[in-house]
């Protein structure tokens, strides 16, 4: 288990948004604001290529850096200007979709003032979004709008009222008389509970799903997966990690608050729990031991099921009515990433194919040209979600 | 008009925490990082006495600044370590509550890379807040919390969907019978829908007032004022300030969406509107000419209805059941800042007393020791709920 969560870490810490393949062509000069900008705010900005321009205005510094572009050369050096703002653009496109970023400014780490911020990597970070030419299952449309509620929840365990998240959809005002089944899904290493929601837009692409009749109607829950809790001398506390104190939280604590305050079907085939990257990992610890609870498991970029996993599962063929596995194309590439724990190696999709075969409703899928990232889990979540709770 | 918002607008801008009387006492050595820092994040860092102690890595610049601290003489001057950060005390305390800061280093404005942000003057601020005496009355506690919903709502008229707040009250999911009284609340300038409850703590406040008892159950929403859409060339847009596109959004858009999404009271007598600042700016344009639709009215830190306010507003003697009005005391020791428009040196007290001689239940609320910041207005909210809906 912890030479996994280090090989993912590992992952997590290193990846920088590869660029994608680029071509002779001349950076075309159609930059506009991103469309993550603070209000009124003209840079960072993006072409239709997908380069990024970068404008910072700091006189007096003596050298100004984005950590976004060329991971393996350390990211964008900014140039002065003689009005003393620092820009540049980047090498080559990014690859479409959401990045984190941040400034180093004379040796700190800081936000661009540009953009808006986003929970990565234990601190707010700077984001930028590169249009996706598929960006509209995700945009903001006129169509019916879910809810999405902050709710504080008890929780004993753990001496605290914790946050949560829960999305409810159109028509859960309503309908006052339906119950709904629910999706438990967790944010990635360094992130929390916000994440699936303002980097992910995990309420536009069910809006959108619902609105289009793809979907049955669900509630979304997020909360904190507790994993990157911060220790001294134990950056996000890897080293200590046990799943035991967030999986008391969630089943113990979240759900039947849950349960109880809002209108779900709370048997097991109607409750589904899914994760990005380490909420991948968390779900894959949880999940399975507690097949009288999840009926539906989806590790998006956080690992895959093997047969050795279905067969050493109890009930696991019986009582699993779907093992959705997705990753980003590039993560393939590499193909450390994708091993489950114990066979790092292992080709996910081979994996997939073999329980498929033993019998498993199992389901893989692979966002095209996009890395860990958020791009590629807003497609997974959009390819899972018509497939849970198809009773 | 123009000019009293213009000498609103001129007191946000210049407006920066005063230094609470200073004495000849020591700097007590008992700082702590502040509630407000990002996780795991050091500094900024609090004392007892409230002084603030900043702490920002950046090993080459050539100078760091904070915003904070003594506004006549700029802020607080860093000064660099033989470790590369730099660091510094405020020379004297800070008043208890919320301030906003941000840093300058090198000629260049960016935040404080341990602090959380927060939306206000346009740009997502670094956060601190020094403990208050009485925080407890906004303090998250183990008793039973109400839910803030982020809802999107359809406007036709700005041809956008709008993001709004719904804080539904402890039981509101149980009682499904039952149906709730609703209070609009407005930000301040520079501010948005978010700070109310991020910074203002609403929804803590009136889960801690309903454990209490002290005041019954009701529904909060709040929504952008866009009397701070940016343009270029017009800061904050003031030079264009036009309450109607506002008022349609409030009036035509979003109060129906609420009355059709929440089981709420949708009565004259169940609604009330009160706003910071800006926001009760805003409300005084708009509540007093829609008598209609809101019983009660709040105006913190933003404006007081005068006797001839009274006098020359039909039906407000008979239908306003509640004249709120706030400010911090150090806000009435300048004075300009609590005029109405067109009576910019009235005494607002003398105001609240004369238009409750003439029959209106007119309440005047000071709080100690704070300026034109969220203490005054978590207080002032405190004061104001349990004076609400008492049909």
């Amino acid at each position: 288990m912890k030479r996994a969560l280090a090989l993912l870490l590992a992952t997590v810490v290193t990846a920088a948004p590869a660029l994608a393949q680029t071509t002779a062509t001349a950076v075309a000069e159609d930059f506009k604001p991103s469309s993550l900008n603070q209000p009124g705010q003209e840079y960072p900005q993006v072409n239709s290529q997908g380069y990024v321009r970068f404008r910072v205005n700091a006189p007096e510094a003596q050298h100004v850096k984005v950590s976004l572009g060329l991971g393996g050369r350390g990211g964008t050096v900014l140039n002065k200007g003689a009005d003393g703002a620092w820009t540049a653009t980047t090498e080559g496109p990014l690859d479409e979709g959401f990045h984190y970023y941040h400034l180093n400014v004379d040796g700190g780490t800081f936000n661009d003032p540009g953009a808006q911020n986003f929970y990565g990597s234990i601190r707010w970070e700077s984001g930028i979004e590169i249009p996706a030419h598929d960006a509209d299952f995700y945009a903001l449309k006129d169509v019916p709008h879910g809810h999405v509620d902050q709710i504080l929840f008890p929780s004993p365990s753990t001496g605290k009222q914790r946050r949560a998240f829960v999305y409810t959809p159109p028509g859960y005002d309503k309908n006052q008389r339906e119950r709904y089944p629910v999706l438990y899904l967790q944010h990635g290493w360094g992130e929390d509970e916000t994440a699936w929601f303002n980097q992910g837009h995990a309420n536009l692409i069910m809006d959108n799903l619902i609105a289009e009749g793809k979907t049955r109607p669900f509630i979304i829950v997020t909360t904190y997966g507790m994993t990157n809790d911060i220790k001294p001398g134990s950056p996000g506390g890897l080293n200590s990690f046990d799943i035991k104190p967030f999986q008391t939280v969630l089943l113990n604590e979240l759900i039947p608050y849950v349960d109880g305050h809002f209108r779900t079907l709370s048997d097991q085939k109607h409750r589904a729990m899914a994760g990005l990257s380490m909420g991948g990992f968390e779900t894959k610890l949880i999940a399975p031991k507690n097949l009288d609870k999840f009926a539906y498991i989806g590790l998006l970029s956080g690992g895959t099921f093997s047969l050795d996993d279905v067969n050493n599962t109890p009930g696991f063929k019986e009582k699993v009515k779907l093992a959705f596995v997705s990753f980003g194309s590039r993560e393939l590439q590499g193909g450390g990433m994708a091993g489950p724990p114990g066979a790092a190696r292992a080709d996910p999709r081979a994996n997939a194919e073999a329980i498929k075969k033993a019998g498993v409703n199992s389901v893989f899928y692979v966002s095209p040209n996009t890395a860990h990232e958020f791009l590629s889990w807003r497609r997974s979540l959009h390819e899972m979600a018509p497939l849970l709770f198809r009773d």
